[in-house]
C-alpha cells in the first residue's frame, strides 16, 4: 500500500496476532456465529492486517460485518447449498452468509475438485463482503496448486467514457506456492483504487492522485484531489482515461462480472436497485500443479523468476524492485515480532464492543 | 484501436475478406504447410483484419511468420504432443508450430474436456506467435462456454521501479456467448500498449502517449513522444508509473507467467537467453455455461448487462459508451460489405511474394 494510506504514528496503538484474533474471534461468536465461522472469519481479517493490507483488515471492516449480522441483513446460521455440479465445477447460494467465511468452504471444495480432474471452479453468489480476496487464492498455494479469486460487488465503477458508475472494484487476485523465496500474492481491483481505500484515505486525511476519480458528469480528474465527501466523486477504472488504458481496467472488471455474476447465474450489480445491502458474487479457482507438470520443476522456475525480479536493478529514485506480495511478506514477518499497529479511534471501538458484548477487553502490547 | 494506429487513407488499398483468405492460405500452403493448418491459420489473421485489429492482422504479421517458416524455425510439420494429461487438463507442447495454428486444436481440447467435466484447461509451450488471442476464446464463446486465452512471450516489459524489461505483453482474452447483443470479446495486453502497436505507430508515423514507453534506464517517459528507433524504449506495464497502478499492470502480467509459463513446465521467459524465436506459452480455459447455471437465463443476464453499458449516457466529450468486442463487431460487419483496407506497403509486400512463390496475384477491390 502507499504510504499515504497508513496509519500515521502518532495515532497508532499495537496490538500481538493472537490479542487481536481472540478478541475478534470472540467478538463473531458473541454476535451468534458459529465456532467454525468465527474462526474463518477472523483469520482472514487478522491475516490481512498481519499483510499489512489495512483497508481489507479489522479496521474498516469488522465493525460494519457486526452492525450487519446484528440488523438480520446478513445470515448469522446460514446453510450453503451447491446448486449446480460437475466433477470440475460446482455453484453454491451462499445463503446471505458474510463471504470472508462462506469463501473459506468454497474455496476447499475447488481445491478438492482440482485434485480428483486437475482443476476445480467454484462460483458463489449471495453472499455478504468477501474481504481480501487474495486470501482464498493463498488457501490453494498452500496446497501446491495455483489459487485464484475474483468477486464482483457493488457498482460505483465508470465504463470507460461513461457518466454513470456500473461495475464493481471487481478485485483479482492469484497466488502460487513457491519453494525458497515468498510466495506471490496478487491481489487488485481492477478500479484505478480499491474502494475501501477511499475510506481509508478520508480517515487518515490523505489525498487522491490524479486519475483516481472522475467528477459526477464523468469526467476523469487529473489533478491531486483531497476527498470530503466520498459520495462527490465516481471511480474510474485501472488506468483512468482512454489513452492511458482505462478500456483495459474496465475489461477487467467485466471479466470478473462475466467469471463471477454471470457464471453464477446471478445478474450483475448494475441490473438491480441497489439495495442497503449488495450480494456478493465470487470466483474461485484452484489449479493442480502436479496435473500440469512436475511439481519441483514448477517451484524451482518459480522460485528463480522470483529472485529475478527482486535483484532487477531498480530506475533511478527507487530503492528495489518488489513483485506482488513480497513486501507483504516482510511486513508479516515484522508483525508476527512488533504487533500490528490500529488507529486509536479503531481500538476505542474495540474498547465500546467488547464491554457492550461483555467480552473481555483486548490487550494491548 | 485509438485513430492514430489506423492507416491513412491515402495510403489505402480494399480487398475483399474473401480474396485474402484465398491469398494467406496459399501462401503457408505453398511453403509447406498442411492444408488444415494453412486454413486455421488464415482464418485467425484474417478475422483480426476484419475486426480492425490490423495490429495482429496481415500487415505486421504475416510476412515475418512466412520467414520464420523458410528459415525453419518454425516447423511447417510440426507434431502436436500432450505430455501430461487429466479429465480437467493438458499440457501440449507445440513442436516449434506457428501458435495462430496450433492454438485451435489447443483450445478445441479444452471445449472437449468442459463438455465432460464442466471445464476444460489446457497450456501449451514451445509454439511460435500466437496472433490475437481473442480469436481462441471466441472459439468457446461460440460453442456456449465463456473461453479464455493468455499468452507469455517476449521480456520487452519493465516490472513497476524497474530499469531492465522481464516480462512479455503477456496479452488476456476472454470471450462470452450472448443471444440478442454482439459477443463481448476483450483481448488486451497487459503492457500499457501492445508491442505490435509499437512497430505499426513507426509505420503510420503516429506519436506514443504519457506512460506507455520508459528511457533507456527505466525512467517512464510521461509526455507524448514520436517514435524513431522502437529498441531505444522499453515498455511499461498498463497504468505507467506506480501511481497510477502500474503495479496492477505488472502483477497481471505475472499472472499470465504464472497461468502459461510456470504451469506449462516451461521456464519464463526473463530465465532465457533470448534466441532469434522465442517460444510462447500459452493458457486455454473453456468454461461450460450449462455446468454452472442455465444457458438461456446466462444469456439473458448477459444481453442485458451488454444493452445497459452500451446505452450508459457518455461523459462530456464523448459520444458513446462501448463495451470490449461492440465496435470490432460494427468493424467487421462493415468490411465484410466494403472490404478490409491494407497499407500499400503490404499491398506491395503480397505482389511480390505470390510472384515469388508462383501463385496468382491477390484479388483487388
Amino acid at each position: 500500500m502507499l504510504d499515504r494510506f497508513k496509519v500515521p504514528k502518532e495515532d497508532e496503538v499495537k496490538v500481538s496476532e493472537s490479542a487481536l484474533r481472540k478478541t475478534v474471534q470472540e467478538i463473531f461468536a458473541k454476535t451468534g456465529l458459529s465456532k467454525e465461522d468465527s474462526q474463518n472469519g477472523a483469520e482472514v481479517l487478522v491475516t490481512a492486517d498481519l499483510r499489512g493490507v489495512e483497508s481489507h483488515g479489522v479496521s474498516n471492516m469488522l465493525r460494519i460485518y457486526v452492525q450487519l449480522f446484528e440488523q438480520g441483513e446478513l445470515n448469522k446460521t446460514p446453510n450453503l447449498t451447491v446448486i449446480k455440479e460437475t466433477p470440475g465445477t460446482a455453484t453454491i447460494d451462499a445463503d446471505r452468509a458474510l463471504g470472508i467465511m462462506a469463501g473459506v468452504p468454497a474455496m476447499e471444495r475447488a481445491i478438492s475438485k482440482a485434485r480428483n480432474v486437475g482443476v476445480g471452479i467454484v462460483t458463489m453468489f449471495n453472499s455478504g463482503h468477501m474481504g481480501a480476496v487474495g486470501h482464498f487464492s493463498m488457501m490453494a498455494a498452500q496446497q501446491d496448486m495455483v489459487g485464484m479469486c475474483s468477486v464482483a460487488a457493488g457498482t460505483g465503477i465508470l465504463p470507460t467514457f461513461g457518466a454513470e458508475p456500473k461495475l464493481g472494484t471487481n478485485p483479482i487476485s492469484i497466488a502460487s506456492p513457491s519453494n525458497l523465496e515468498a510466495p506471490i500474492l496478487f491481489d487488485a481491483a481492477t478500479s484505478a483504487v480499491a474502494g475501501n481505500k477511499l475510506r481509508l484515505a478520508a480517515r487518515v486525511d490523505a489525498t487522491l492522485l490524479p486519475g483516481w476519480v472522475a467528477s459526477s458528469d464523468g469526467s476523469p480528474i487529473m489533478e491531486e484531489t483531497k476527498i470530503v465527501n466520498r459520495d462527490d466523486y465516481h471511480q474510474l477504472p485501472l488506468g483512468g482515461s482512454r489513452e492511458q488504458g482505462s478500456h483495459k481496467g474496465y475489461g477487467f472488471g467485466l471479466m470478473v462480472e462475466i467469471l463471477g455474476s454471470l457464471l453464477s447465474g446471478d445478474d450483475p450489480g448494475m441490473l438491480r436497485d441497489t439495495p442497503s445491502w449488495t450480494p456478493s458474487r465470487t470466483y474461485f479457482a484452484a489449479y493442480n500443479v502436479e496435473a500440469f507438470t512436475d511439481v519441483n520443476l514448477y517451484k524451482k522456475n518459480m522460485d528463480d523468476m522470483l529472485s529475478t525480479l527482486k535483484n532487477t536493478p531498480p530506475a533511478p529514485g527507487h530503492e528495489r524492485v518488489l513483485y506482488p506480495g513480497l513486501s507483504e511478506s516482510e511486513e508479516m514477518a515484522k508483525r508476527k515480532e512488533t504487533g500490528i499497529p490500529l488507529h486509536k479511534e479503531v481500538i476505542e471501538w474495540f474498547s465500546s464492543t467488547t464491554k457492550r458484548l461483555g467480552l473481555e477487553e483486548m490487550e494491548l502490547l
